[in-house]
C-alpha cells in the first residue's frame, strides 16, 4: 500500500520529440526528476560515442529515462482501463503496483556513469549495482524521496529493476524482450541519429499488450507489429549499434583510460609526477571510490581531462587524447574465429611501422542476441513473447513468426580488428611502404583473409 | 578563382535528422569538417540552456553548422543550374562563388563558445571577432586548410562572415533576413525541441529564391512561403527563444560566473586562497586570454568547474552551481517600463528575506527584432527581403503581406524581474511569511503590478 | 438524459493518418458510421476540385467526419478529466453533453453532396438544411439509430449544427472560429495536399482548451498555439482553397452543369431529345428533388454523366465535359473593383475569337474572414476566441496578439476573370492573332491593368 | 536516338505528399501526363477495396503512377552523376536510355481499370495487355505524344513494360523486385493507410543503387536498408494487401458482377428485361469490347451502376449492390489445405440458413513471394538482387541476410472461407439458432477446425 503517494493538483508536462508529452501526475515522480542524481543525466550522452557517426545523436540519459517512464505510464493507464483485477491472482492488473512501475521506469538507468560501458570496463564499476545504490542509500536524494512513500518503497523499486520483484507483470514491463526500456530508446534513438529502423508501430503495441497471470503478453492479432518491433530492433543494432566507427571511437577511448591508469599508477608508485591532477578520476585509478565520487562523473568532466592531456608530456597520453577529442578513428577489417595467427601478423608489421600495438590496435566484438526463446538450458534464459489466442492459450513469437524464428537465438555478431589508418597509406605517401603494402595484401572487401 | 580546390572522387554524407543526408563533394570541406576547431563544436550546445526547459534540445554547434553548409549547398546548387552567370555583373550566379559560399557557410558559427552569449557578457569576449580570428590566425587548423585554396581565401571567408564580401548574393546567403543559418537553425531547434513552430516549407523556398543584381530575392508566387518563415521565426522566439525558464537558467550561470569571477579577483588580490584552481577560466579572470584560451573551454569544461564549485566555501558560489547544475530555476514576473520603484520594493522584500540581491535577483529583457523593411534612418539598416515579380521588378515583402506588416519595425520584448521561488512560498511555509505576503502582493497574472 | 447509450464492451479503432487510431466507445456511433448516408460520404471527396492541382487530396468526407468526430471526443474526455462541473450552472463540463456532442461531430457534414457548392449554386440546394433533415427526417438510417437513444435525440444533435442548441460549450465545440471540425479539416487537408501550411499544434491546443460559462475559451498561456492555429488556416486558405487553379476547375464544372439544365429543361420543353437521359440528376433540373434523390448523387455519378456527356451532340456540352475531366482548365487573371468596363472589352475579344462567353468566360472570387472578434453590429456576429487568465478574467485573441490583429476583421479576397487559354496563344500559333495580342495588352504580371 | 525531345525552359513541379515535389523536365512527360487516358487514373484508386477498411487509403493511380516516375528520374539523374558509360557496354549508365525509362516509369500502370483485378477475373480482360494497346494503339492521345519522339518510341516505351527492352539495367528499374514501382506504392500506401509497416529508408537506397552489365545492383554497404525493404514490403503484404476485410468486400463486388453478368446474359437470352441498361458495362457482358469502351469504365462508373442496381428487382443484385455500397462485409474464418470436407458441410448449413452459396460464400486465397533468388527451374524466374561488393564481385541477398533468407522462395498465403456475418448471430437473435451453433462449433480462434 502507498497511501502516501500525492496526485498533483493538475497534471505536468515535459514537451517530448517522441511523445510529444510527458505527463507527469504524481508528486514523487516530480520530486525524482528534480534530485540531483536525476538532473546529472542530462550529462550523460544516451548513445556514447555513436555521435561521432551520426551527429544528431546528441541526446542524453535524461531524456531517455523520461520517455522510458512515458511509456511505462501509457502502459499501465491502458491496464488500468482495460483489464483492471477484480480479485487476487486473477491475472490482471492490480493498480496498487501503479506507483513501483512508474519508478522503476523513471530510474532503470539512473547508475549509468560517463561512457559507461567503456569506464566500467576499465575500472570495473558496475551501472547496474550502482543503480541499486542510488535507490536503496539513505545518502541520495532518490532514497529520500522515495522513502517518503513508505520505508521499504526504495528497496522495491530497486528489486523491480533487479529482477526480484515478485510480479512478473510488473518486472516485464520494465525489463524484458518488448519492454518500456526498449520501447523508448528504439524510437528515440532513430529519431536522434535520423535513421528510421528504429521506428515501429508504438500505439499498435500498446493496444494489444495486457496481463496475464505469468507476466506481459500480447493479443495474437498484433503478431505483425510484434515482429516488426523485434526486426526493428535488430536492424537498429546492426545499422547503428554496431557501427565499426562508433566502435573505433570507444577502442581509443579504452586505450586512453588505459594509458591515464598506467601512467597514474606509475606516478603513486614513485615514477615521476604528472603535471595534471584530474581531481575526480583519482579515486578511480586508486580503484577507491565512493557513490559520491562515481556521481561526480559525466562526459563533460572526461572529456575535461582528456583537453589537459592533450598537452601532457607523455607521447601516447596526449595523441590518444587528440584522437578521441578530434575525432580521428582507427581503421578496422572483420574476420572470424581462429585467425589469431594472422593477426598477430598484422599487429607485427603495425608495431613495424612504429606504433606501440598496446594502444594502436584492439580487437573488438560487438554480440547482440535479437530475440530468444525461453530455454531453460541457458546460463540467463529468457523470458519469452507470449502472444495471446481469443481463447486465452498462449503461444511463443518466434513459432508463428518465419522472420523472428530466422533471427531467433542466433547471435548477431560483428568482430574487428582496428589499426591505425596510417597502415592503409599509398606507397607514396609514408615512409614504411613495405609495411603498408604487407598490411592490405591481409584484406579484402574490408575483411581479414 | 580557386583552382586549387579538389572535388572529391566520391561525395561523402554525413546523416541528419533534417536534411536526411548532409553531401560533401569537396575535399575542403572534408578537411574544415575534421579540423580540432570544427570538432569542438561538439561540445558546445546550440541552445544553451533551453534544453533545461525542452530537454530533447541537446543538439550541439557541430549539427547546426553542417546543417547550415548544407542549406547554402542545396541554394548554390539550384543557382549553378537555374541562374547561371552569363557575362560580369548580369546579376546571375557566377559559379567561382560557390567554394568561398560553402566555407563561410560551414565556418559561419565556429568562433562560439560555451554558454556564448552569458559568457561574453561577463568576460568581454566576442564570438564574431574570434570567428575572424579562427579563420584568418595562422596558427588554426582551419585557416592551414582554408590556405591551400589560396593565401588570401582565408580572409575571404572572413570577409563574407563580417559582411565586407564585395557581392552582395553571397553575403545574403550566409547572413541576411531568410538566409542559410536560420533556414537551418528553425528546422533544428524545432525538431529537437519537439515543437513545430519553427516549421516552414524549405523546399518551396529553395525553389523560388533567386539571385538579382543587388542580392537574392523571391519569386513572388513564394510569397507565402516566404511569409511563413517569417511567422514561424517569430513564434519560434516567442516560444522558444525567449522562454522564461531558459532566462532563468542562463541569470543563475551569469551570477554565478560573476560571483567566481568576484572571488578570484579577490584571491589574486591577496585575500584568501581557493582551495580548487580553474585551470582554463584563469586567463579570462586575469582577463588576458589567447586563442588558444579560448578554444580550450566548451560546455564539459565550464560544468566541470561548477561541480567542484559545489564544494566551495563561499555559499554563494556553492548554491548557484548547485541551482545551475541540479536545475533549481529562479521564477520572474513580467513588467514593462518604467517600474523602478516597484522593482526596488521587490528587491528590499528579498533582501529582507535573506538573499544577497546582487546574486538572486536579475532584470532580463529578451529582444527580437522579426523583419524590417530597409530604413536607411536605422543603425544597422536591415536588407529588406525582395520579391521579384514575373517582369523582373521587385517588391519589398511587408508591402504585399499584412501578417508580415503586423511585425516588421516592432521590436519584441519580454522584459522580466527574476527572484528566488522561496518569495512565492505558503505562509506556513516559511519563515518569512510577512515578505512573501508583500511580495506576492505585488504581482497579478504573473505581471507586476 | 440519454440512459439508453451503449458503451462498447471493447472500444474499436480506426487506423487514421492524421490521429493515428479513431476510438469508439459507443454503440450508437459505431451504429452511426455503419448506416448508409454516413457511408456515402466515401464518395464525396473533402476538397472537391483541389486535386486537380494538389493531386494528393483525394481525401473524402467520410476521413473527415471521423477525425472531426475523434478531435471532439478528445476534447470532451479532457474536460471529462480536468474540468468536471460539480453543480448546475458552475460552467464547467456536464458530461451528460457527450453523447449530443460526439453525434453532432460526427454528423457535422452528412448532408453534403457531390461538388457541395457548385452544386448547390446551380440547382438551389442547401447543404446545411439537408443535414437537418437527414438527421431529422424518420425515413433514414441516420435518423433511426439516434432515435434508439431518445424520441427527441435526433432534433437535439441537429440543433447543435444549426446553433441553437442551448449550452454554447456544446456549440462551439462543433461550430466556431477554433472548433474539431476546423482543427480535423487544416491537419488533414495539409496532410494530403502536402503541403504544411495547416499544421498546429493540436495537442497543445487540446491543452489549454477548457470549458467556461459562456462557452470554450483557452488558457492565456497558450496564446500562441491559438494564434499559430489562427495564421495557419488563413495561410491554408491563400495557398490552397483559394487557388486559381482549382477555381478554374470549379467554374468549368458550373459551366457545364448550366449548360447541361438548358439543354434538359429545352428539352423538356419539346426542344429535341437528349440520347442520354441522366437518372439521378432529372429530378434536379426538374427542381423538384426528394431527399432520397439527393443521397443518391456522388462525385462518381456526376463524372458518370460527364463521361457520357462527352459523347453528346451539342458542342459545348460536350467540350466542357471535356475540359472537366481530362483536367484542361481555364487561365485566369486578378482584378479588383469597378473594371467592369476593362471585363467587358475583354469579353468582347473572346467573343471576337469564337468562344461563347456565357460558358468560356467567368468571374470567380473567393472570401474568407479569417477570424473576427465579436461584433454586435455585423449580420453574422462571431464568437470570439477568448483566452483565460489566471484570475479567470477573459481577454479576446486580437487584442494580445498582434499577428491575429493584422488579419482580425479583414475579408481575404480574390477575384479573377477566367478565360480560355487560346487567348495566350503565340502569334504564330493561333488564327486569332489579333485578338491574342489584344488580349494580352490588358495583362501585367497576372493582374488586369 | 531520341533528338526530338524538348526539355522544359523551367521545370514544372507537382506538389506530392510522399516526394515533396514530383519534377517535370521534359515536354513529353508532361504531355503524357495531359492525356485522357492518363487523367483517367484520378478516378481509378490505387488500392481498390482497402480503403473499407483503411479509411485513408483514397490515393488513385494517377498519385502512384507520379511517383513511380519521379523515383525513376531520381534513380537516372543519380546514375547520369555517378555513372555515366564511357563506352559501349562498359557496364555503366547509357544516357540515351532517359526518356524510355521514364516514359514507362510513367506509363507502367495506365493499363489498369476499375476494380482492377476482380474486374479481370470477371470479364476476362488483362490490364498489362492494354497497357501495351494504349502505349501502341495510334487512336490514343498517350500514343500520339510519345509518337512524336520518334515513330518506334511507343513499342519501345511498351518493350520495357513488358521485359522486352533490350537494356536489362532499363527493365529491372522499372520492373523488378526492388524498383521504381515497388519503391512509390510502399511509401504511398503506407503514408494513406495510416500505417508505417511499408516505410523504408529511400534516400539511403538510391545511393547505393547502381548499374552492371547484368542490370542494377546494390553497394553491399547498402545491404541493410534493401533487407529492410523486402521486410517493409512482407509486411505490407500481411498487414494491408491481405487484410481480410478487404479481402471480403472484394469477394462481394465479385459476386455482385457475377450475378449482374448472370443476370444480363439471360436478359440477351430474351429471359426479362431488366430496368435498368448499364450502358458502359455492356460491352462487357457481351464479351466483345473495345480500347474506347474500357477507357470509359472507372471506379465512379461502376459505383454509379450499383446504385441503380440496389434498386433492381433482383433480390441477389440487389443486396449484394446494397452490401458493397454500404460496407456490409461477409464475415471469414482461415483454413489450410484439405479442408474441402469440412468447408462443404459450412456451405451447406448456410444453404440451410437460407443463403445461396454461390453468391454469399467464397473461398479467397491472397498469395505473394516476398522475394527469391533466381531459380532456373522456376516457371517464372525472378531477378534476383544482387550486391557490389569493393571489389566488383557479386552477392545474392539472401545468402547474407537471415531475415531475407527466412522468407526467401516462401510463398505467403492467406487462405479464407467467407461467409454472411449472420452465421456468427448469438442463439437468441436469430431464427437459424441450430444452424449457427453448429456453424460456430466449426470455428475456434478464427480458424476452421
Amino acid at each position: 500500500m502507498h497511501n502516501s503517494n500525492q496526485q498533483l493538483p493538475m497534471e505536468k508536462v515535459f514537451r517530448d520529440p517522441i511523445h510529444n508529452y510527458i505527463y507527469v501526475q504524481d508528486q514523487v515522480i516530480l520530486d525524482l526528476i528534480n534530485t540531483k542524481e536525476f538532473q546529472r543525466l542530462r550529462r550523460i550522452h544516451q548513445l556514447g560515442t555513436t555521435s561521432f557517426v551520426f551527429h544528431g545523436a546528441e541526446h542524453t540519459r535524461f531524456s531517455h529515462s523520461l520517455g522510458c517512464y512515458e511509456v511505462a505510464r501509457q502502459i499501465v493507464s491502458s491496464f488500468e482501463r482495460n483489464y483492471p483485477s477484480k480479485e487476487a491472482n486473477d491475472g490482471l492488473w492490480d493498480n496498487s503496483e501503479r506507483l513501483v512501475t512508474l519508478c522503476a521506469a523513471l530510474l532503470h538507468d539512473i547508475g549509468h556513469g560517463a561512457y559507461s560501458h567503456t569506464f566500467e570496463h576499465i575500472f570495473n564499476t558496475n551501472h547496474e549495482e550502482i543503480t541499486t545504490q542510488i535507490i536503496t542509500d539513505p545518502s541520495t536524494e532518490v532514497n529520500q524521496v522515495l522513502s517518503k512513500i513508505s520505508p521499504d518503497f526504495p528497496s522495491q523499486v530497486a528489486s523491480v529493476i533487479s529482477h526480484d520483484y515478485p510480479n512478473p507483470q510488473v518486472v516485464q514491463l520494465i525489463s524484458s524482450q518488448l519492454d518500456a526500456d526498449r520501447m523508448d530508446y528504439l524510437l528515440r534513438d532513430s529519431y536522434y541519429t535520423g535513421t528510421n529502423y528504429g521506428t515501429f508501430d508504438l500505439t499498435r503495441i500498446l493496444r494489444v499488450m495486457r496481463p496475464y497471470k505469468g507476466g506481459i503478453g500480447f493479443q495474437v492479432s498484433g503478431v505483425h507489429a510484434v515482429e516488426d518491433f523485434i526486426v526493428s530492433r535488430f536492424q537498429m543494432y546492426l545499422q547503428v549499434y554496431f557501427h565499426s566507427v562508433s566502435r573505433s571511437m570507444e577502442v581509443i577511448l579504452a586505450r586512453l583510460l588505459q594509458r591515464a591508469n598506467t601512467l597514474y599508477q606509475s606516478e603513486r608508485s614513485g615514477n615521476g609526477q604528472r603535471s595534471f591532477q584530474p581531481h575526480y578520476l583519482l579515486p578511480f585509478f586508486d580503484n577507491n571510490f565512493t557513490l559520491n565520487d562515481y556521481l561526480k562523473l559525466d562526459d563533460g568532466v572526461l572529456n575535461t581531462y582528456f583537453l589537459q592531456w592533450e598537452d601532457d608530456d607523455d607521447p601516447i597520453l596526449s595523441d590518444l587524447a587528440k584522437r578521441f577529442l578530434n575525432r580521428i578513428p582507427l581503421k578496422s577489417i572483420q574476420f572470424s574465429n581462429n585467425h589469431e595467427k594472422e593477426l598477430n601478423e598484422l599487429r607485427q608489421i603495425v608495431a613495424d611501422s612504429g606504433f606501440d600495438t598496446d594502444y594502436y590496435t584492439a580487437v573488438n566484438s560487438s554480440y547482440d542476441l535479437p530475440y530468444d526463446a525461453y530455454d531453460p538450458t541457458s546460463s540467463k534464459p529468457r523470458t519469452q513473447i507470449e502472444l495471446i489466442q481469443n481463447d486465452g492459450s498462449l503461444i511463443e513469437l518466434s513459432s508463428v513468426s518465419d522472420l523472428v524464428r530466422s533471427i531467433s537465438g542466433k547471435v548477431s555478431t560483428d568482430e574487428r580488428f582496428y589499426f591505425p589508418k596510417e597502415m592503409l597509406a599509398d606507397s607514396n605517401e609514408t615512409l614504411f611502404s613495405t609495411q603498408t603494402e604487407q598490411f592490405k595484401n591481409h584484406i579484402q572487401n574490408n575483411q581479414l583473409i
